[in-house]
């Protein structure tokens, strides 16, 4: 069975929660680990609802430092604590929300049984280019910065590349021993015993491309995220405002649905997730229209709903 | 119409949220003047989800510094601004809780544009006399201190006393002058022109007793409260566990519901509300049947319970 890539949307609304819809969050299950991308208020209740172990998540980002992506957090680490969490947590954000939490922390006069280590993005920032901000044996996370009001990166998830997969019914034929089949995974070809060299190519099955996901909220349209989300498997882009309120967006570096089908348009992408909705929209239906006239395969951020990559 | 004063449930569990019971929060009503007391994750969400008005709100009381107390503070300060509040807001709390705000504050490079000003309660744990720290046209508040991990204050809300009501009918008989009646209701007795003495007693009918409602939580039980609650109208006490965790109780500073019970008992109030419940109880039912055995006018701090106060 092909390793899970998914995202399950915990919350999509914009700053006000509305009608139900809660702040911002995500999560990314890929093969049963789970990254938690933002973490507004009342995340930990979303992940209840939805039957998510929360000890899995081993990895929180945090896109930048509106309330909206990230005032469920410290609850979230005290219920991780309360819980009895002993496994480490790494959390990617801007350098100022370590003070944020801390001060919190000492204010309760407690301590996490837990080790947290951050990683900083403020570097994000310097240039346009992503730079790899996280890795481990299941995906590997680079982040670019967007335009905001303050510092906020987005986030480029891909899937670790696996080994190519080795044609187990050539050992016989070319006698191939057990100890050479690491080696060939990684590359190496065969010389028989009669001297015949055998390509890898012809000894392996590649790996499927490795599944990507990127997230794109809060910003303003950026055309030339285009070049570096070509191709994704699937895009999410916030949407806070129709073309109606495009001054609106523009102003407060928000994009429209349009704005936000254009990027994946541009890019290419396979599937779009739009977000972020302005706590205006009672209904989302004209958002999603509008985004579909310019690129069909879009959907909603609903709270709940799971988006797998096959 | 009697003024209301009643209180509402937002919130009842302990630390961590389960089985859909949020953490603490109450709304008090006082004559259509609301004042929230505690403010856990997802305040804001209770709120809306009860129809209460949130912008109505013109007073916070934050009883001390765990997170399952006022980590929904922050976005609902957050929501206020983004709903256009100009109105003053005046928070009652530790002063540890001034710098978590600003920081986040300052995190998103964003101002209120509404003033809100601090009354500290650090001095309240100097001794166990409580003490006045706010008071209005509705309401005059009280802060005692209870007995905790950290500083925690009690908050005790008595009704603004209404001055005696003037008997309209005797203004005849006596010819009494309108200018005068200000000064009988607050307790002049009137010389008649013939100079017979009417007492003041005869002249107003004396106004209702203030209603009183004491809040007491999070806090292990403290028998010497009893002097000071005397004849509460309403008590809501914290009940984490039931007798069966008494030394889990007494390890963390916490109630058991008998020992809520008998508090209310000893101050002889007219109603218990028991709340703050431990997450491990799925059903409440054993937290209600042992305190309901030493104090039978006792109820569960349900969400979205009115609690009205005749």
């Amino acid at each position: 069975m092909e390793p899970l890539f998914s995202v399950q949307i915990l919350g999509s609304n914009s700053a006000l929660p509305a009608y139900n819809r809660h702040p911002t969050s995500q999560l990314l299950n890929v093969n049963n680990q789970y990254y938690l991308i933002d973490c507004g208020e009342g995340t930990q209740m979303q992940l209840r609802r939805y039957g998510l172990k929360m000890q899995r998540i081993k990895v929180i980002f945090i896109s930048h430092l509106h309330g909206d992506h990230y005032f469920g957090l410290i609850g979230l680490l005290n219920s991780f604590h309360l819980l009895g969490r002993k496994a480490g947590l790494t959390i990617v954000c801007p350098e100022g929300l370590k003070q944020i939490l801390e001060l919190q922390m000492d204010a309760a006069n407690g301590k996490l049984q837990y080790p947290i280590s951050y990683i900083f993005t403020d570097h994000i920032g310097d240039s346009h280019e992503p730079k790899l901000v996280f890795s481990d044996n299941h995906v590997k996370v680079e982040a670019f910065p967007l335009k905001h009001r303050v510092l906020c990166c987005g986030f480029m998830f891909k899937e670790t590349k696996k080994l190519p997969a080795f044609k187990a019914e050539l050992m016989e034929r070319y006698k191939i021993p057990i100890a050479a089949i690491p080696g060939i995974k990684h590359g190496d070809d065969f010389e028989t015993e009669d001297g015949q060299v055998i390509s890898n190519k012809d000894l392996t099955i590649p790996s499927p491309e490795p599944r990507t996901y990127a997230y794109c909220t809060d910003t303003a349209p950026l055309p030339h995220l285009s070049d570096f989300l070509k191709g994704v498997n699937l895009l999410y882009h916030e949407a806070t405002f129709t073309e109606e309120l495009r001054s609106r967006a523009k102003q407060t570096f928000h994009s429209t649905a349009k704005q936000a089908a254009e990027i994946a348009l541009q890019s290419e992408v396979r599937q779009l997730i739009i977000g972020h909705f302005s706590a205006r929209y009672k209904t989302l239906e004209a958002l999603l229209q509008e985004a579909r006239e310019t690129f069909e395969q879009t959907e909603l951020a609903e709270e709940g709903m799971l988006f797998e990559i096959q």
